[in-house]
Parts: structure tokens; C-alpha cells; sequence
């Protein structure tokens, strides 16, 4: 890697006097260590929605206070009434205090035919173009993107003995399956996670050569819909025509929640909706997004959204509706000719900045409930859900990042939005004031939440220089509330 | 069980010289060892429709030959493309020659959780009103049914040495996976299995009380939809509103099926339907069928079909289109928030009197793809279909049938239809011109293809005694075209 970019400081704030370029060399000497750390770590099955996986969430736990440990921090695994979550402090004499927000838990594998090898058995491998990518449930969201921050606090700890600033870290276990947990372990011990800002790595980079802060995240509620008719499964040829078909009904309801534009058709759906954030909304015509490459990498060559709205509009800055899944009656080898007396299905509402997750359920219940047909009866199951994130791109942490995203990667970050969602964000902007700063390197193709999901070891190489560079600059900051 | 009603032979037909009384007294006597053999019989578990099941299919057939050769049949296995059929003749001198066709395969047992035991271990359940369960999968559908004609023809051979008429049988592996194997049997060995009329016993009582000669079938098509929309899972934050859903596609085809009365809303489905035939018209009004009580038993309370049409008419006389099975996306535990690559449906059409299969799907295949919107491929997968069969009311067999349940059962059987399909029936009607005799003895609370499936203990005894019967009754028929 090239550091001549850091031979003539251009940029207008001063570089702190820190060895930073001691302690970049020192993860550069160490990065293979760094990776065979990264490599154990992907090894863990942390599946957290399945409850099966209940021991390896928190073996994984386990496996990072250790490591912590290792670097200086009075590490622990608290438990919570789900998953453990990980707290570690290192509290240092200069500078702010900043959080660091991650999660060890993974979406599940399925469909496990289509990975090329064990989601669990990490494989390193050399692509055309001379990346390697780390093939992994988990390589990039987030325990590689994760692992960035701690082994950037490694290389100063092991150069200075020190950190540049007071960290703490957070490490929750449910992230891809509802925090549920969180509430609960906040109400008791959140005090003790208060600081000047919260630094997450779960976001993605611009592109191959741009970083990005992300500053908007879209809010999350999930439903699940059960609809049961007869009491059992009907014989199709005794009863068809005659029995109420729960995946029939189940279609026809699903189909009401879209309307021919692509926009969601739930009475009110869009009546708390703000404007996008400003910045936000100027950012996005710079961006020189491409929606056909965008779409074409996934095999697709149109958006199925409201077309009075751009792509980047639809995925970042407006609210949907998405089926996850549905399952009902007999979808094994041949056929088994029967009206079955359920169908499921899981459905996820993307929110945005104005709409409140109950409101939302509430119009969702009522939508379903008017269109049900008789002999129908409907379960709905939720879990509560997040509201949309937005991240005041003014402060000078926001600052004294991208400046140090500059020094690493040559070029200007940008600010970008992001259709997902990290309610932790939220979250910690509720209870504690507490602002967020998401920096992340995953490459856009990283196939998150998809069969061989990757990571790639420039990304994890770069991505923990970055975070050298950005302890350095927010070693400048003003502690302006909390400061250690 | 009274004999009293042979006592007194009221019926214009003359009983024939045949020691009747002697062998239903056989039967009676020998009841345990026949539901001995019903009990092994049902413990093998011959799912078709998966091939994990081959060897159980396979074990079904030989333990049929074994049995036929016990009661003097020729019987061998017949080794097809697919499951084997059995095959077996027994010759006489006098009367004509029924072939029997049962078949010895089973539909799968899924969801297993809801059997009160295991479905291949069969259990005798007595219940409050005396009655005894044979609870199993395949106790009634169709194995407890099939037996009875094979126990009656073993009373017969005890008693008098020999049997009634001539008798072939014809067992199928296949019946509940689509009979694919059974075209390609029948051109190389058909021949071998011509005679006067067939009897099949894959049918209901009208009540506990009432026999009945099932005279009208549907037909089957079988389809299954596949949608592909995205080349991988996507995550639903990072696409959602943008990328095409194949799951909400799916539900919107599936919505397009049926109207807001219920009927099938494809182009042209009903064009070739023709006027039920007249005895079965007739005979519906006649039959004092309750639809409350039809779909109470069930948990339902009014139907879903077209309300121009009456219950009854829905489920025998009208075509049907019902989703069988669908699934997509994750809807285990927790919540997977994909947008997924693929969703499937298992979608099977019951055809009525004049309806092609192969017309209809065409017509249904046009249907889905007028109506795919951009992004989607759709993969059909079809497996031919059968037409629905009509029985000709009139023939001297059935007028000598009727005559001997009516000994039996001390009362007039009933002409009924059935909304099921028993494809042998129309195939051996277009190849051979070969009429059917269809008497069955399954109540219609037997649970075919639902969990805990059962067979009274009474329907398998009547049923022997019935089939004892109808054998003596049909030796004074005439011979009118092949008899031996």
C-alpha cells in the first residue's frame, strides 16, 4: 500500500502529534495475525434468530472480550434475556471518549445449497483482479468490519501503549434479529455507555476507491401474518372450490399491500413522511449514482418502485414493503393435492425519517383485518420495531473523520443514506443525545444477509488503517459533553 | 353384525346358487387375521411421491404378491419406470371377468407434528361410540380399502375352493404422485388386463349408513410456477421498493386466479364445461346434502366457491383451481430480511366434462405469462393431467352391484360424485372402452392426505362382506365382450 498520500499534509486541520505512521506501519507488519484473528472469529456460528445457536452467541461473545482484554480494555459479557452483549472500556487521560458500536451475531445461512463451501469455515480466495475475498457468514456484516476497529486499537496500543483517546466498546448479539435484548440491558447499564459520539463500521464504502459516511438509516417493523381456515389440511378434490384456501387469501392480501406504481397502498402509509434531510437530499443528485449498473449487478433492468421517484430515492430516503418469506400447504418433491389449513407470511416495512413503527403496525392490522375474508382467522406476530435514523452532518467529529478518510484513501468522502437499518443509531440518539458517526469499508457486492457473503481483505486492510487515522484526528476534538 | 336382512331375499334379481352365507361366515370368523394383515400392510411406508420412499414402494408390492399367490392368484411384481405395479389373475370357469385397481401407495405425512402417533405404526383406537379407528397413513386411502377386496376373495377360496367369476387385479404404485409410469405400463401389457368391467374401491359411503356408486370424477392438472426475479437473496434494506419481489409476484398471479365470486378467473376456462350428466343431476337434489354440516366439520362456516353453483355442484360438477403449496424466501425462525431470488407454487386444477388438460394449460400458462411484469422469469412444470370420467349408470354390472349392497347394508345405495380424481378410471375408459364399478366404504371423515388418517374397523368388515357379495351378484352377468 502507497502512504505517500501522507507525505505533504494538505489538509487545513493539523495533523495531532501522534506516531501515526508507526503504528499504520505496525498494522500493516501485523495484518496477518489480524486476519487469522478474523479467521476464528467467522468460525463461530452466531446465528442469533435461531435459538439453536443460543451457545455459539455466546461463545462468540466470549471469544471478543478475550481479545479486548488482550489490547488493555476491562472487557465483559453481560448477560441480557437473550443474547449477551460485550461492554469494554479503555478510559485514556487526552481527548474525547468515543463508543464503538458492532455486532457479533450473523443472519442464518439458508440456502446452504448455494454457498460453495461451509458459511463457517472461512475460505481465503484470490479473485482475477488480485483481491482476496474472505468467504464467510458474517466476513463483512459485521464481524469483519468490526474486527477493523479492534485491531486499529491493537496497532496503538502495541506502538504507544496507549490509545489516542478514551474508547469504549458495545457488541450486542441480536442485531440481525430485533435487539430485543437491548431496552432491557440500556434501562440497567446504558450509563455506563455514554460518551461524546458513537463510532459504527456496520455501513458500506461509496465505491471501490470512496468512502462514505452514511448519515440517514432507514427504521425497521417486522410482521409476521398467519392465516388459518379449515381446522386441517382438505383433501384439494373432496372440498376444492368450497373451502376457503388460506394461501389463496394470503396471495390476494399480499397483493393489496402494493399498488400499481409500486407504492405501498396501506391507507395513510405516507402521511408522516418527511423530506429527506437536507444534506442529505443535495448529496444524492452529486452522487452520479448509475441505477442500471446498480440494478444489472443483481440481474435486474428496471426498479419495481414508484417510478415519481429516483432508485437511490426508493432504497434510501422512501419507506417499503417487502415479503421476506411465505410458506404454506405441501412444497416438497411431487405434489400432495391438498387445501391446507395455514399459510405464514413474514413481511418487513422500511421507515423513514417522520414515521413511528406503531402507527405504522396499527394501519398495517387494520389493513389486513378489513380485507379477511370469512372463516379466516389472522395471527399477526411483531416485535416492536425502529424508527429512521438521521445523522447531523455538521459536527465536528463528522469533521475530523472525513479528513482522515481523506489522508487514507486520497480522495474526499461522501455522505450517503442507507436503506437499511441500525437501530442502535436511533437508539442511542433517543435515550442519550448521543450522536453516531458510521463509517464502514463493505463493498456494495458483498452478497450481506446472501450465500457467500465476502469480505474483502483490502477492505479489512484499509478499513483498519482508517480507523488509525481517525482516533488520531478525533484526538483534536473538544470532549464537549462526557469527555473522560 | 345382524344377518337377518339375507334371510328373506326380497330382491327381484335372484341370489345366485353360491354358499354366500357360508363365506360372508368365513369372513366374519376370520376378521382379526385379515386386520393382522391390514396392520402390516400399513406399516410400510410407501410415500410416492418422494424418492427416498422407493424401497418402501418396492416392499408394498412384494407384500401384495405374497398375499395374492396365498389366495391362488397368478400374482407377480411389474417393474415400470417408475414404482412397480402388481399384477395378478385368477381365472374361472363361469361369469365374467372383473379386473380390481386399487393402489398401494400413500401420500406423504407432513406436517408429522400433528399425528397423535407415529403414521407408520399403525394404532386401533376405540372410540366413545363403539367404533374402532385404524389410525395410519394409507388406512383408508387406499390400502384398508383395497384389502377388503382381496379378504373377500380369500373368504370365497376357503369356503368354496375357488372364486365366484374371473378376477384380475391391478395395483399401482403412483396413484397419489400423478400415475406417470402407468401410460407406459399399459402400452407394453395392456392387453393383459381387459376384461368385462372394473371394480375400484378408492371411494366414500354416502353416509354410516349408505352405500353409494361414485359415478362422476374430475379430472387433475398438476402445475407448478416457479418466479425468478433477482440472480441472488438481496438484502431487503439495501433493494427494497427497488428490486422486484418474487414473492409479491407471485401473490399477484395467484390473486388473478380467482374472481370476487370464486370462480376461476382464466380466459376461457370454462368454455368447454358440459351439463353434468343427467342421472348424477338427478340424483343431486335427491341426496338431502347438508353443505353447513360438510363445512362445519371442517371449522368452516360458509362457502368459498361461486354461489351460482350449490355446494355440492362446487365440489363434484364444477372445475376447480386450488394452491397447494407455496414457498419463498425465510419463514423460519426469527426474521431473514431478504428479498429473495425465487418463489414456487403447487397449483392443481380438478377438471369437469369436457375440459381438456391440455387445453387448460395452455390457457393457464397464458394467463401467468400475459401477466409477469418486467424482471421475472417464470419456469412451469406440468405433468400432463387426466380428464374427468363419467360412468355410465345404466349397465347391468351396476344394477348387480346395487343389488348386493343393498343385502348388505339393508338399504338402497346411492349415485354420488366425487370432486377427486382417479385417473385409471378415465384412462382405462379411453383405451379399452373399459366401464367402471366404483364402491367404496370410507367414511368421509377418514382425514386422506391429512394427519391421522383413519379407517373404521366396520368399513374394512363391511366392506369384505360387500365385496362377497357383489362378487356372487356379478357371476349372473353375462360375459358381453371378453369373458373367460
Amino acid at each position: 500500500m502507497s502512504l505517500k498520500d501522507q507525505s505533504v499534509p494538505t489538509d487545513p486541520i493539523e495533523a495531532a502529534p501522534l506516531p501515526v505512521e508507526e503504528v499504520l506501519h505496525n498494522a500493516d507488519e501485523n495484518l496477518n495475525a489480524s486476519l487469522d484473528r478474523l479467521l476464528r472469529f467467522l468460525s463461530i456460528p452466531s446465528v442469533s434468530c435461531d435459538p439453536h445457536y443460543a451457545p455459539q452467541c455466546q461463545e462468540a461473545a466470549s471469544w471478543l472480550v478475550n481479545e479486548l482484554a488482550g489490547v488493555g480494555f476491562d472487557a465483559s459479557v453481560r448477560q441480557t434475556c437473550g443474547h449477551p452483549v460485550v461492554v469494554a472500556h479503555k478510559r485514556e487521560a487526552t481527548g474525547p471518549h468515543v463508543l464503538f458500536y458492532g455486532h457479533y451475531d450473523v443472519q442464518p445461512v439458508e440456502p446452504l445449497e448455494e454457498w460453495i463451501a461451509d458459511p463457517f469455515d472461512p475460505k481465503l480466495r484470490l479473485q482475477p483482479d488480485g483481491e482476496t475475498h474472505i468467504v464467510a457468514r458474517g466476513a463483512s456484516d459485521d464481524k469483519g468490519q468490526l474486527l477493523t476497529f479492534v485491531e486499529a486499537c491493537r496497532a496503538w496500543k502495541a506502538v504507544t501503549g496507549r490509545l489516542p483517546i478514551s474508547v469504549s466498546m458495545f457488541f450486542e448479539g441480536e442485531e440481525e434479529s430485533g435487539s430485543q435484548s437491548i431496552d432491557g440491558f440500556l434501562d440497567e447499564a446504558g450509563q455506563e455507555l455514554r460518551a461524546d459520539v458513537m463510532l459504527l463500521c456496520d455501513t458500506y464504502l461509496w465505491n471501490d476507491a470512496i468512502p462514505a459516511v452514511t448519515v440517514s438509516f432507514r427504521g425497521l417493523l417486522e410482521q409476521e401474518i398467519e392465516i388459518t381456515c379449515a381446522n386441517r389440511d382438505l383433501h384439494s378434490g373432496a372440498y376444492g372450490n368450497a373451502a376457503r384456501n388460506p394461501i389463496q387469501v394470503l396471495a390476494e392480501l399480499i397483493s393489496s399491500l402494493r399498488g400499481k406504481n409500486g407504492e405501498v397502498a396501506i391507507e395513510g402509509f405516507y402521511d408522516d413522511v418527511k423530506d429527506p434531510d437536507e444534506d442529505l437530499g443535495g448529496e444524492l443528485g452529486k452522487l452520479n449514482f448509475n441505477a442500471d449498473i446498480f440494478l444489472k449487478k443483481v440481474g435486474l433492468s428496471q426498479s419495481a418502485g414508484d417510478e415519481a421517484y429516483s432508485v437511490l430515492e426508493q432504497v434510501w430516503t422512501r419507506p417499503s414493503c417487502e415479503i421476506n418469506g411465505i410458506a404454506g400447504g405441501y412444497c416438497g418433491d411431487g405434489l400432495k393435492t391438498i387445501i391446507p389449513s395455514k399459510a405464514v407470511a413474514k413481511i418487513s416495512f422500511r421507515l423513514v425519517a417522520g414515521q413511528d413503527p406503531e402507527k405504522i403496525e396499527a394501519k398495517f392490522c387494520e389493513h389486513i383485518r378489513a380485507r379477511l375474508p370469512a372463516d379466516c382467522r389472522v395471527k399477526f406476530t411483531g416485535s416492536g420495531g425502529s424508527k429512521a435514523s438521521i445523522i447531523c452532518s455538521k459536527s465536528e467529529y463528522l469533521r475530523r473523520a472525513r479528513a482522515a478518510l481523506k489522508d487514507e484513501w486520497n480522495c474526499e468522502s461522501v455522505l450517503i443514506g442507507s436503506g437499511g437499518s441500525i437501530p442502535i443509531v436511533s437508539v442511542m440518539q433517543s435515550r442519550f443525545g448521543l450522536d453516531s458517526l458510521p463509517i464502514g469499508f463493505a463493498r456494495s457486492d458483498n452478497r450481506h444477509h446472501s450465500p457467500n457473503e465476502k469480505y474483502d481483505l483490502s477492505s479489512f486492510h484499509k478499513g483498519i488503517r482508517s480507523w488509525i487515522r481517525v482516533l488520531a484526528q478525533l484526538s483534536n476534538c473538544d470532549s464537549s459533553r462526557f469527555g473522560s
